[in-house]
């Protein structure tokens, strides 16, 4: 963890993946293991659960085990090296069944899949938390009037629930992908040296320790990739949609628009020496997350070609990359919520900001009312001169349009913005529903 | 296209993405979605029928079109523009309701999307086929024996069938992604200028287009763009799973290893100089495409926080680089499929590797069978100094235990691979029902 | 090329990268390589002149080519198959020289550094021209006022001439580095099957072919491409420079800023339904390639470990992408061009903007004028007070610290922008300079 | 750092960017800076003295910096307030001019380029013991024989020398880049708020505290990022030069060819129950890296494009990116000299893999040396049926050309590796020198 470990990252997700915990879980692997193959008579259920007892994380000597990575290349064989003597020191006997059968990659990949578990229930606690957010959001702003802006212009008006809307829709697809990928991604490893299971972890072996963990049980995924790198990707997908959320708070709470903020605590995006400052520091953490896990989430799609039943360097790839992917992602939604629970709306900006244009944004509906009237390619020349005479000379759409005497009588109904926002409040009431 | 429409490519998906094709899908859109306005009674009939009859690529100007792309920044509005020209020479009327409602990002949008409807099929169709074929091999090499390898060393023997037996799975997984996604991935996009809608592309236009078109009618998705980039991630986890086969077979046609080949067509992979090469072309192919993929897709990832309603250059991004995903893919899987097709493998020689460590891989073996006899330590140590004679003396490590008379009746059975691949056709009976 | 060619790319380049030009610069290199080793006495100079004659790319059927290189992996050798055939059409004796003693690789590699010659004119000569345009701009805006800002907020004042000074020095970085590694990237390969040489292929004819190609002989760099991904490098920095000149300019177009225009074109970024727009076509097509850009060149740090002599895939990686990356970098700075040559900058609004906070940006500037009279402390408190009172009474501070009566005699002069631009227009000098 | 801490990555490199160790650069600058205004009489020399003496990181309380990092969003805000603090309990009147007139980027900016300044030693120590290794790998295996390898296929013969040859150029280049972009990376950053400067941090504030801390002063890179892109960059081609180094070993130490080793140390690489394995551990932690540094290069690339005078997030996202790039390279670096200290070569091994084709790699000097007697043609056609009845029967192919009675005295001496390596010799000679 760098200094940076309360801003870009999620406490709770630092310490699930903290090297402690990584080590935990080898060892609750190995526990469970030995319970299993003892379920099924292959070793004692004494020597079992001597074992199990000493799969504690409090025994390892874990800069030890570090130092010793670099012999074998990856942390299974001395944590195995630790724990078989650990088990000797309390039974001769039960040493020998330490790690029986098993490959080094079995503990590492299911250790990984043991913390993306207990992740994936983290993460569907806070999408839930997040869903919320955005669902009082989007009701509270049904209503709030806004611009909506395409290439950065101001362009048609919306409400700020339209947006929360869309926001809250690609949030309730990331809770979907995690149901839907849920089983093909939190599967047991158990096949040994080369895939090919043994004796000592038959099938059966394998459908009690899929049983005791809770993972699904499979068949080798030692060199295929695949549901390992589409559960990175979901959770990118996710981290993705929370990065454009931010993008767009930040791009709001700019000095020029100021429709939306950060809620301010104390100390907080402000500076002292320039009292006006309201830095989206919530969001800036969110924005770099979003800048930094598409390139992580490729890492692995790299790493995918891995030669024949175990690669020489892209497994060993995948370690790093795929926890840094959850913690960005635990920290963009840790920020996400706190962005949202706190969010403030400036209405009343948000209505002078539709008047910026001095009405030109209302240009279509005088036309199309227009139309009606003189028919559309003479309306819309004569719309199209009335918005170059405003531009010129700096004036209201409407005042010119008054100036021109057209004739439309509810000229004034199509200067407001409630009048222009299409079907918003319909596709908000159905996405809430 | 480049030099290498062929090689990298699939001359199907070439033409499927070709920028003639992407045209007329903009133009099925607007002519459907005309249709869709007059069953709605928001034009009239006869209007939508002679603008939909119009709406073919043949009237349109590309060049004309390309060039005029940099004012407006999109293909829409040049194409708009001929279009509504091309129905005024044919009646005036009708010209008043070209793309009426409509924005250029929902023209864009669904055209990419009807794109990859067509691709779905056509990506289904060769998955089954693969499908198919890697299960043909599976069930061909059940029993073919060869040298599970990790960390590129000879580690334990599997059957050929198994590691076909692995790529089946990946493949299959693809497939089912494929259809889960489907759902989410092929959505209209109908929505107007800032997403919210407006009378002339209401909701029952929208069903009514959505209904022609066969899409899933959906809310504004023109900023939130997390369907789109799952789409391309299922479109790369298939082309990564097709690497790692490729990159198998690469290494198994090593000059020095020579167990499986690429099928030698006349001229293919050969060299007139160097005439024991067995170049591995078409897994070249596939390699470089698994080595351009994973960027192209982390590219759309990158692009995901678009700003407001539509993007200012992120949208932009998308156009190319989500094609180029699905032509390197379309590439991939065909010559995938090639490959399997013609997939030449040498049983014999698999034995003979086997054989290379002259009875070292089987030590294991030994070991185990021992240990019921003098206890697992006192086994291992014996097996340890066997193997250490073994190497330094280089003879086969069954003479040396003979020469060491080790008692062991079996000894003989302890040295053939058909007793040392585990649970392989267990796994692979499973993995084919 | 597709339906994008004239708005991300440049036709120039388009051009320079076609599969027809590539095509063109292999053939040079097989005429100039059988001229170089007739110049060493090793084929005959009769021979070596019709070979040269024969190396047009009239002469070659492209589409035939394009289907075989399916069965080589690469374009050479159906480009050399159909030469000897097109020499032995001319003269038997000449048609055993072609390509002699060379392997694909030499030629497939050396028409890329051909191309990239030609390429580093080029960009150079843009270089020029934009650095020209920056300078000017510089010049022209030394002393427009306007507002700094960070995280996306008004801080403090600069002038626009520093701005576009930051972007020149970029500018003028990218085009040291394109001379510094011209030396390194522009280098022949001619090293035969496996990079040692050999007869034909000797250490003079190396210095013959480099000097008549005006490239840098060099040992075999068939598998060590850091001098290429270097070259990728720069050219990727360069884009990304001008993407970040692109995004400030599309946030300064934003209708609640209006501070900075593309120049509008006839129908150009424009919208007949929305008049007001003035869409950053220009800044989006930038913004889109450096969204891109950084993706392929790590497609090609990716490709780097080559395995042995040649890869089997990694090489084939590069192709495309590395033309890509010159192909976009290409359409960013002729678009760059474009932006700069026709840039508006709207002095007024820029003074407005600085106004918007109600003197809040100069508050600092009172703070250490007041400190000078009653300390820092005092006067930071005093300062902080008022600035909550202006912002809570929606005052100007200026007048709020009137009715403070705080006694400062050169009140007006703190709250103006040219006393607030810090050594900004000595650093333009010394930058000009 | 993670449980990996020792195998990817290098304990010096860990240490010099350790939270502790940049907050210590942090304040290393607060110092400096301090006494640069000292000398320039802007602040008294007392002051600052006292200043620079309560920079040190013991004084800091990192676990409540760390927390405050959310408020403002980087790590000065928090430090220089803690600093502050410190320099008030010593003396009032100095901790006025903590941090004077200088901005959170100038000093996290300058503290990164001084870690990368130790850094930049450090591996041009590390580099010049890389070049020195090779360079005796290079001179002692001049003439040490094996097969060149092109697509993984065997080719013809090169020296081992000439592929460590190879190596040491792109490593030499590296060094070259070091050198070449020194000046360009490593330099100040004293701009204030806006990148304008102010008083308190004048040009020859600039001057002297360049002078202090050795770096090169220069106008802002707060939103031109570059020179900082360029340098990660050449951290990463150094990286993917090393990932082509392990990857050819790696692909050496494959059982079937096993021609070069890494040195086994006690326990390392090596399998109990699998005797004959020797894992390529360092390898794969050198590939590993090579997998993951071109992603976060291409991170930094992404985040180039930073909106007005400072990102909202884009600069956040740099922080650990560089960092872990740095980290990543060092240990690449370090993996790679215990890598060529104790590489080990089996010239016996070599030689026997040249003869797995049964002569047919040098059927091209049997068909070179044939031409002068019988025309290219007919040698061609003569030496492929004698390769095509090698292969059929299995025989070597001189055994062939002795049954087919070819007249050819010197036919040993074709079949002789020496004899076919081209000019490896001269290559090698021209490198070392």
């Amino acid at each position: 963890m760098s200094l940076y470990s309360e801003y870009f990252y999620s406490k709770d997700i630092n310490n699930l993946l903290s090297e402690r915990q990584t080590i935990a879980q080898m060892l609750r692997f190995e526990g469970a293991l030995a319970l299993a193959q003892a379920e099924n008579d292959i070793i004692p259920l004494q020597s079992a659960e001597i074992i199990d007892t000493c799969c504690q994380v409090d025994f390892i000597d874990i800069d030890k085990l570090k130092s010793e990575i670099k012999l074998g290349g990856n942390a299974a064989i001395p944590l195995v090296k630790q724990l078989t003597r650990i088990v000797k020191n309390n039974d001769v006997e039960a040493s020998k069944y330490v790690h029986l059968g098993a490959t080094s990659q079995d503990v590492v990949d299911t250790a990984t899949v043991l913390q993306m578990q207990e992740y994936w229930y983290w993460l569907n606690d806070k999408l839930v938390i997040l869903q919320e957010l955005l669902t009082d959001l989007t009701k509270k702003h049904r209503e709030t009037l806004m611009i909506g802006r395409t290439l950065l212009q101001q362009a048609r008006p919306i409400t700020f629930g339209l947006k929360t809307a869309g926001w809250l829709q690609s949030i309730s697809r990331s809770k979907d992908r995690l149901k839907s990928t849920q089983k093909r991604a939190l599967m047991l490893q158990l096949v040994g040296a080369v895939g090919s299971g043994n004796a000592n972890i038959s099938k059966s072996v394998q459908l009690s320790l899929a049983n005791i963990l809770d993972l699904k049980p499979a068949f080798s995924w030692q060199s295929n990739r695949d549901t390992l790198v589409e559960a990175a990707s979901v959770f990118a997908l996710l981290n993705q949609s929370l990065g454009k959320m931010a993008k767009d708070i930040s791009l709001l709470m700019q000095t020029e628009i100021a429709e939306v903020f950060e809620g301010a605590g104390e100390g907080k995006g402000g500076s002292s020496t320039m009292p006006h400052k309201r830095n989206p520091v919530t969001c800036a953490a969110i924005i770099a997350n979003a800048a930094r896990v598409p390139h992580l989430v490729a890492s692995l799609y790299s790493a995918m070609p891995q030669e024949h039943e175990r690669s020489a360097g892209l497994w060993h790839a995948e370690w790093e990359v795929l926890s840094e992917i959850m913690l960005l992602t635990a920290g963009s939604i840790e920020r996400a919520i706190e962005l949202m629970e706190s969010l403030e709306v400036d209405r009343q900006r948000m209505l002078l900001n539709l008047e910026l244009t001095k009405g030109l944004i209302y240009a279509e509906n005088v036309s199309l009312a227009l139309a009606t009237k003189i028919g559309k390619i003479n309306a819309h020349e004569l719309v199209e001169k009335a918005c170059k005479s405003a531009i010129s000379q700096q004036k209201h759409l409407k005042e010119i349009l008054e100036e021109m005497n057209i004739d439309l009588p509810n000229l004034e109904a199509l200067f407001k913005p409630e009048n222009s926002i299409g079907n918003s409040l319909e596709m908000i009431d159905e996405i809430l529903n």
